[in-house]
């Protein structure tokens, strides 16, 4: 299933969209889309019970904003360097084991809103990701085998990064990862019965129309369940978490200088197969 | 005032401690302990006056369990090496600029909860903090000057660490700082006219009776306003998100060799002048 949600920043309402394309409203069925409705496969058997008989009445999208596919998220946690194209880019050497950052849950914005250059600064950079969501806590799992079980299902997220806040100003990555609306998830929650591979997947990113990124999961370095093994034994994820899972090669830093930094007016785009389509554009603090 | 959380676990009611010691009800007046409590003057108001009028129930605290005093939070800012005695005892140079790494929210518990050691832990940490709590969005602040205003309260918070996992395992901080049980609150949320000088106040940590730490925040490197201000650059912190302002000296990690990391059956105390008292006893997870 394609879970969104749609209407105005905060009070957005639970959407599908069905086989053929058309919006179906879900707020008779369920409250929201979030970390409890994903633990519930009750409810979501409801759902897909109602959407297959169709009984899921119509909504009519048109003028209708698209916020992120997921209401009060958890903790997003987010992998580093995870794609061997991407660690050549920057000059790191492919880590021994996943390098683990974080992103605050209230950097999260729908896929096509405005993303806010932060003031300062002179390094902003995109990152298309699959993000993967959890719908299962997850605890120590035992095996890369088990893991998958623990996601309920996955989406574009635009780790959106401030390389001098990141890198240059002491400290974690996280002083460049956490700037308001850095975080575009969306448009759609897609089950994660409908990506029956999640490492043969092609992810694309444009800047003003341009290609920047062309990668596949293929290339990650650890795949979706491994990720999800690993961070499991450092922390416990629950239902609502997300998991930024790393971006490919061509972003703004791994570039010859001039660096092609975003700025106010910029756009990008950014697709991964079966996922969706995002755009935002880029305007100042 | 004084403000807390008691009951069981995902259950808790608010309450207040008067001037007396005597535990007071708060459900009858506000839902819960929150951001939106915090950022609430009139609903604070009318707490504080119906304190003074005597009108607030008494509550029986026996046998009630104390819950983290702050329900929702948001996200959890940590600031690293803080102190110019820490810095020292850790061989880091002070930094130039406030270090900031995250612990996410989930790992809140209660001031006297079990703290679970993490599977393959070895160098499980103490670190008595000072917590402030956000209760004004605040972003972009100008000065120092003006960064006071956006803080609702003080607590005592402990940012237990596992050394291994945060600074021998490849990336972040992050991956030591977030374990499950890893970051006790409280017992209570002391508004901040009560804590005039927030820079002056002792930070005690004891480990099964032995004192371990000893500092005040006189020795911070950066002030509490000024890391509010500083933060506030980078990110926006909304009411209900808490900063952890950093640890004195007196970690087990700037001890001599054996170096004493906690194990299943320690006991750890903490306390901050004024906003009370933390009692731990460690488990393995």
């Amino acid at each position: 299933m394609k879970l969104l949600r749609v209407g105005t920043a905060g009070a957005e309402r639970p959407a599908l969209l069905d086989a053929e394309g058309t919006l179906r409203d879900l707020s008779g069925f369920v409250p929201d889309i979030d970390g409890s409705l994903l633990a519930d496969a009750e409810a979501l058997g409801r759902i897909r019970t109602a959407a297959e008989a169709g009984e899921l009445p119509a909504l009519d999208g048109a003028g209708l904003r698209v916020g992120p596919p997921l209401a009060r998220i958890g903790k997003i946690v987010c992998i580093g360097l995870n794609y061997h194209d991407h660690a050549r880019e920057t000059g790191a050497e492919p880590p021994a084991e996943p390098v683990i950052f974080f992103k605050a849950a209230d950097t999260v914005v729908g896929p096509h809103d405005t993303v806010l250059v932060p003031r300062g600064s002179t390094k902003t950079d995109w990152e298309v990701e699959l993000a993967v969501v959890i719908g299962r806590t997850a605890r120590y799992v035992g095996s890369a085998q088990e893991a998958l079980a623990h996601v309920a299902g996955y989406a574009v997220a635009h780790d959106v990064s401030e390389r001098e806040f990141q890198i240059e100003r002491g400290g974690t990555w996280d002083k460049g990862k956490n700037c308001e609306t850095f975080n575009p998830l969306g448009p759609w929650l897609v089950t994660a019965d409908e990506v029956p591979d999640p490492q043969n997947l092609s992810l694309k990113l444009w800047v003003n129309g341009e290609l920047k990124q062309n990668g596949t999961t293929a290339e990650q370095i650890f795949p979706v369940a491994e990720v999800v093994r690993y961070v499991s034994q450092f922390m416990t994820l629950y239902p609502g978490d997300v998991i930024n899972t790393g971006t490919p090669a061509g972003v703004a830093l791994g570039a010859p200088e001039p660096k092609p930094f975003l700025r106010a007016g910029d756009v990008v785009e950014l697709e991964i197969e079966g996922l969706g389509r995002q755009r935002q554009e880029f305007k100042d603090a």
